[in-house]
């Protein structure tokens, strides 16, 4: 290489090095024009240097090479080009992956991947020029009548076929165009190269082999012929009619021949050389094949004798007959959809409830299921050496007998069959067997039953029943898709637990009705009233409401807690869950037990927030000296003003204890929804056998049971919540604070100036001879301690107390309207106030002797069913409390309704939402609607029954 | 058939029927003994059946044949058999799947599936029994060595071999056991026949090809042998070094040799016929490639030219170094996984990163991969017909360069390449190319990168780095599994990111520093100190502890905000989410914050606990007319002693609002946990670009993004936060209730007797010049309503309260150790407090002329940054308050310093655990914990501090 080359090269170098640096330069400052004029600069170059290199002829070094190549704009992009892009002359070079010109005289091979000589016969399409036409064989000259094709041929009209030759093959002067007879009896159509009408069949595998299959199976026993005509009949979904001769029916006439003859491995539904295609057709055969007779073999979930695993084997036949292999069932067999082995291997786990189901593009079927595979399926039952199978019925949905589908009606009309096929890709070609099938066929649902026998203590199971379902899928385009689902599901005989049930329902129904006739009694007395009259059939149907709700509950949690505790716990398999239909009563059962939970819930509400309160302070005003406020600088002699404000102290304290609760409701969704989402507890509610509470995102996830979801939440609010009052009650009552103690010693220690106040509601407005005091003086008899009392007032008492509540309630009528902004005008309230107090004070300082009382204790019968045995005639009778019964208006008192209530709610919106998160956080909003409900009606309420101002209610 | 046969059928079939009955009860009743007995009979009418059926060789009917089919004991099950099962003359009955015995002088065929007639050949063992041993090819006799084998072969030692012939092939008198030299340089081995020693090597299928396709392709230029020789390479991990002549070795010298002719396509690293394995092996050439020049497509999320989807094409050569066809990766190539197709479909979507893990065992990955095939993966980058292809370059882990792992050093010695492949289950069979392989060589992880061109708005992004592991996994046995990992992530340059992080905080910590000193300074001046001692340090720290953590707080809630709203909501890309590795630093920066806002809250806390308050009754006794309290039948014209119990209201009240918030926490909890994980605000946080909150299970679920989790929870939590702010500041408080307002005006009411109540306190035990009050007299000055005062003292009116305040102090102390269970014991408390009335009531009324005041409002800048400019030196000064400044002492009036701490405190647990979930129930406890020990501690300090006896404090 002179030196003048060398120089050229350089110079050329310098500019292409200026240009790109410009370019790049161009490019960031995104000026469009400066981008051209670089680009056409930096052509020219590289178009300049690579004619300097041309020229010279030279062996540029691989410095030069490898510079030009930084120089060139990074990133490599290469054209995209495959075999069938390249044109004639061309191959497909499959290292540069680019298409290369073949050499002089050669055209590329069929593969396109290389060259091949050129042949002399593609010239005759130059000397056919004047004749018009290239025979189809390119070995002849021939006039057309239509027009020619790119190639030189010539062309029909689509339907048509060509014809070139006479029938006996000379070659005639002008080609034809005859239309295929489409009418019966030719039902002729043109082939796939136009050039003949044949005999349109709807299955070219189907004619070519039936009747050869037939007739070999009959006349000569072939094994393989014998197995294709069956799996012909199968391809046909087993459907006949005695009437026909398809497949199925050829297969039972072949069958029926051989009826005499001896059966296969002692089964007479399967003949020698045949395949075993259909059960008998006796009605009642499916019920006494799967419900006869279990299986020899028992599961069990644990213990050392634990055998969950089944395995199903399959001995596979390809379309042409052949035995191919014996498969275990799984992976990539029965189960078309893909899914890690893992989870695929669930379904073949005892009482994993298995399902899973995806879209398919047909594609893909073309691609892996090219000829249909059929499958005769049988259950392992074990043995080593002497293994033994069990064959499983199939049940073929779409299976026709007669033109009925006696499959899909009653079981007793079951005709059962035996082996399946997946996809069925082949009997859809019509023209010929590697021509593109008009339809496929795929099934697109199997599922596999278990049935477990009734009353079993050893896990045994009734034969399983495999329920397939095909469907036609018409192939328009390949990106056509299909839906296909596989699923085991496991079945136990529900009736007699649900007996069970309804038994349980009855009985305790009644008791509640008795009980809740009791509470209407023991109601009526209370209010004195002896007549039957519409409230008291509401009241007694709010009563049995609350009852009845509870009955429901206990019943429900129980059948939660018994499928918790058998199914999850059991060693032997002897229950399996209820199917999602079969849970229908059940979820019924949770709605009433809510729906009437709710009615007792309001009622409660209804009561609590009218309640009749009264809160008069016993004090009189003294002249004695007065030890509680030892001002300094004050004479002490005088007669002191009783404070109200000691009433308002009081009175602000029973506001806040209204909502007050033996757990916390919060800390109690917290706790459930931790114990449920991040401990874990809710995978006790999956359709599985297993107990084990974290589960691995590889693992298989069943679907969620209704039963063990409302058995676990159930429980476990129940469990949590019992902990909670318990913790409420003993230990933090005791060691932290008690409200309830707090109000009741809040009333007592108000003793310094020896009056007392007294809290006294009663119930409904016509409840005028019972209501319960808390009253704090320590005893009214002397050496007792008790506090509170539930007072039982002859009816005269009633009269004279009604008749001053019901001033007071006049009173207060109008005050409600003006609204006072101190205390002045609250005076009038005060009066009235002042009456109460002075006439209680008398009864209870045995003033009047016509309304004298006296003190007793409760028998213990009347504490449980809360009614009294003894009338006050004479004497009102004020009971010892010291169980805080007066609690029973407050939330506190009734924390089971409110528990219960909970439950449900939480239980309901979860049955109804499948999500625990929801449950919860409706459950709260639920708590915070009614607890400002309560506390706003219930303040309303204080406020009007005892005067005091609500601005003193904070 | 004769009426005797009938009959005698009959007969039989009766008894059968009684005791298939009785068998049936005879189980149910669980009694084994009859079981027994009944099955004897059983099987002996069965056999007497068939004796009779056979005895008379009638055709017997198929009614009678199902008869018996009824009472035999269903189900029907058959033994396993498979071909291999089935003796020498059997034969596998595809039809019966049973074995059945062939004809006369037929043996089995070699498949099993049928019979074939018996060769002579077979009988020579019978010829040979005298002369001991038949020769392997069965057709001589001969003496054997060792013992005979069970189909009279003779026998050697492993690790021998059998030698019957001489070397020209004379059959020996007695064959001989010859050990093969398996020392140098012989090295031979037994091959599998044990007939011959044979020069064992590494890889069979190495031996039979690297020389002939080397020289073929350096002499032929042999297409496909340069690409069988290029896949010895890849096979070999690309790994060479200079010295030896392995197969890239061999290929680097074909590529040295081809360096000065014309390179492919334009790509000077692939030369003409050779495959395109290596990038050049100068320094450097990885940057150059990686981060020069941008992919010439552009990725836009929405919008119209919404673009996500990439693909990739691979060119599939098999290991005969064959063209197989073009294949879009993805599906069954690159992903080894089995997965469904709409989850694989995810990681061709660009910006969603992508990784599956699964564990494949070793048997499958024979069937499905018998031979290796090769891949070069190139990025499809569209145009329609002249659709460009950019290849991605491979970086091997693996890949050794004299004996160096370049790959796994600094990205300058990276040595690129391309092609790779999956599972190579070839080069590993050393015997033969059809024997075990003794180790196989599996992808173990595929990776591909994506990286974003730095300040790109165009969605461009750099030439995507596919990174190959390769993993050897020994063959032992074929239930050996090994893992394989899919993965496609997308990274950008962080480092401008951090580094406005960084400036921000910076500059805003610099602000905060400024900001606490301030507040320091203040303090100093209320405490009326100068001095610069260890405390005010520590003060200051605390208080800088605070504002850095809003610092820290607000920057790490931007950067999430930024990356939640630029990654999810972009349309061209122009950033990319940080790795988790990037994310190391934010997650400190959010610790930072949490830790600096737990010293301020916990330092908040204890300043809450230890307040002194003072609660004074200004009302005195007076003689005048009292309207208060007009009880009837009472003389007016008395001294009435102060009530103490409006004294315990108000202190009660005052301890129910210390924890009261202006937002309710639980809902807040509730519902940020509602908005994250039901309405589905988490999927956010997902490693996508998708903005929709729902999922379907079926789509691909991409891992979290700790930024993005973080963002959208702090963000939820803030906004939450701030609406409930908003509602229950603005209309819960004006509508409902106002707690706070409430107490105000509960202090306000006790005005009807002329009193008034102040509530005073000063933080800190030093604080002496500066308190807040709560004065519910409306307007020390005329005509205003103003009820809070800050109050301002002169230092002698400090000392002088400060001495009081000390005496109580004094007095409170024992007074605590006596229970006192009624009001009489703290009768020498009410002499203290009568004491603090008296003097502050003077001070009120303007008696000590000595410590007057005055009431002016403050400036505006005085209450933003919470410094007074006035010292209070000849009178002190009442600011007056409208803003409640005194719920500073509570919760109230720090509910910024809670929502950022409870916000931190969910966000760092839940970046800990990834669980939404726990994060709330952990919150809500350590909300719940908090709350009662700022209850149970103020309610202590309240009872220690105002001598109200804890009793009243419910």
């Amino acid at each position: 290489m002179n030196l003048t080359v060398l120089f050229q090269v350089w110079v050329v170098g310098f500019f292409l090095l200026f240009f790109t640096h410009l370019r790049h330069h161009v490019i960031t400052s995104h000026k469009a024009l400066w981008v051209k004029k670089g680009r056409t600069l930096f052509t020219m170059a590289t178009e300049t240097l690579q004619f300097v290199v041309n020229r010279h002829k030279v062996p540029v070094t691989l410095f030069i090479l490898m510079y030009i190549d930084v120089l060139r704009c990074q990133p490599f992009t290469i054209p995209f080009r495959t075999p069938s892009d390249c044109g004639a002359e061309e191959f497909f070079d499959i290292s540069s992956l680019s298409c290369v010109r073949c050499g002089p005289n050669q055209r590329r091979s069929t593969t396109g991947l290389s060259c091949v000589c050129q042949s002399y016969v593609s010239s005759y399409s130059v000397l056919c020029f004047y004749l018009q036409g290239v025979t189809k064989d390119g070995f002849g000259c021939i006039r057309c009548p239509g027009g020619l094709s790119n190639d030189g041929k010539c062309q029909c009209p689509p339907g048509d076929v060509l014809v070139e030759r006479d029938l006996n093959g000379t070659l005639l002067e002008e080609a034809r165009c005859e239309t295929c007879d489409e009418d019966s009896p030719a039902l002729s159509v043109p082939n796939r190269n136009g050039d003949r009408c044949f005999f349109s069949v709807q299955s070219a595998w189907f004619l070519e082999n039936l009747y050869s299959s037939s007739s070999a199976c009959l006349g000569f026993s072939n094994l393989t012929a014998c197995q294709a005509l069956g799996n012909m009949c199968v391809m046909n979904m087993h459907s006949f009619s005695s009437a026909s001769t398809d497949a199925c029916a050829l297969f039972n006439n072949i069958f029926r021949f051989r009826a005499a003859l001896s059966s296969t491995q002692g089964i007479s539904y399967w003949r020698a050389n045949l395949p075993w295609l259909y059960y008998g057709d006796e009605p009642g055969v499916a019920i006494r094949v799967l419900q006869t007779d279990p299986v020899p073999i028992g599961f069990s979930f644990r213990g050392k004798n634990k055998n969950t695993d089944f395995r199903l084997l399959a001995a596979v036949y390809n379309v042409r007959g052949e035995f191919l292999r014996w498969e275990q069932v799984g992976g990539q067999n029965l189960q078309l959809c893909p899914q890690p082995k893992t989870k695929r291997a669930a379904a073949f786990s005892f009482g994993t409830a298995y399902k899973e189901s995806c879209v398919l593009s047909v594609a893909q079927l073309f691609a892996t299921h090219p000829e249909p595979l059929f499958y005769d399926v049988f259950l392992d039952l074990g043995g080593g050496e002497n293994t033994k199978l069990l064959p499983l019925p199939t049940l073929i949905q779409n299976q026709q007998y007669n033109g009925r589908f006696i499959n899909q009606e009653s079981m007793n009309n079951w005709y059962l069959s035996r082996r399946m096929f997946l996809v069925d890709t082949l009997s859809g070609r019509e023209k010929s067997t590697s021509s593109q099938p008009k339809v496929i066929r795929v099934a697109s649902s199997v599922k596999i039953r278990f049935q477990l026998v009734p009353r079993t203590q050893e896990g045994k199971v009734f034969p399983p029943l495999m329920t397939v379902t095909y469907t036609d899928v018409l192939i328009t385009d390949l990106n056509t898709q299909t839906v296909t689902t596989f699923a085991v599901e496991y079945e136990m005989d529900q009736s007699e637990a649900r007996l069970k049930t309804d038994i349980a329902l009855g009985v305790l129904g009644g008791v509640a009705v008795l009980y809740s006739l009791l509470k209407t009694i023991s109601w009526k007395r209370r209010i004195a009233s002896s007549f039957i009259d519409l409230e008291t059939m509401v009241k007694f149907l709010l009563f049995y409401a609350g009852d009845l709700a509870n009955v429901f509950f206990a019943v429900t949690v129980g059948t939660g807690l018994y499928w918790l505790i058998f199914y999850k716990a059991q060693q032997f398999v002897s229950v399996l869950l209820p199917l999602p239909a079969q849970e229908e009563q059940f979820v019924t059962y949770i709605g009433c037990a809510f729906a009437l939970k709710a009615v007792q819930f309001l009622h409660k509400l209804a009561l609590q927030v009218t309640v009749d309160i009264f809160l008069i302070d016993w004090e009189r005003p003294r002249t004695k000296t007065n030890r509680s406020v030892p001002v300094s600088g004050e004479s002490k002699h005088d007669t002191s003003p009783v404070s109200i404000w000691r009433t308002y102290f009081v009175a602000n304290e029973w506001n806040e204890i209204q909502t007050i609760r033996k757990i916390s409701p919060t800390f109690q969704i917290m706790t459930v929804l931790f114990f449920l989402e991040v401990l874990g507890f809710s995978n006790l509610a999956l359709r599985d056998p297993w107990s084990n509470l974290q589960r691995s995102p590889e693992e298989y996830t069943p679907s969620y049971s209704l039963t063990l979801r409302y058995g676990v939440a159930a429980l476990l609010w129940l469990c949590i919540g019992l902990l909670q009052v318990i913790f409420f009650t003993v230990f933090y009552a005791h060691f932290v604070e008690d409200k309830i103690r707090q109000f009741v010693d809040l009333c007592s220690v108000s003793n310094v100036s020896s009056g007392f106040l007294c809290l006294s509601y009663h119930i409904a407005a016509l409840d005028t001879t019972f209501m319960e005091s808390l009253c704090a003086q320590r005893g009214l008899l002397p050496n007792t301690e008790v506090q509170t009392f539930q007072v039982s007032l002859t009816s005269r008492l009633g009269m004279h107390y009604k008749k001053i509540q019901e001033s007071i309630s006049r009173r207060n009528q109008p005050s409600r309207l003006t609204d006072a902004s101190t205390l002045s005008s609250l005076e009038p309230h005060f009066k009235a106030y002042q009456a109460m107090n002075h006439f209680l004070g008398c009864v209870i300082d045995h003033a009047h002797s016509d309304m004298d009382y006296i003190v007793k204790d409760k028998l213990m019968f009347e504490s449980v069913i809360g009614m009294e045995f003894l009338e006050p005639t004479e004497k009102s009778i004020f009971y010892n409390d010291e169980a805080h019964t007066f609690s029973n208006v407050l939330y506190y008192g009734n924390e089971a309704t409110l528990l219960i209530f909970d439950t449900l709610f939480f239980c309901v919106v979860d049955l109804g939402s499948q999500s625990f998160l929801l449950a919860a956080v409706l459950t709260y909003v639920q708590q915070v609607i009614f607890r400002f409900l309560r506390n706003s009606l219930g303040r309303k309420n204080l406020a009007n029954k005892t005067l005091v101002d609500e601005r003193f209610l904070i």
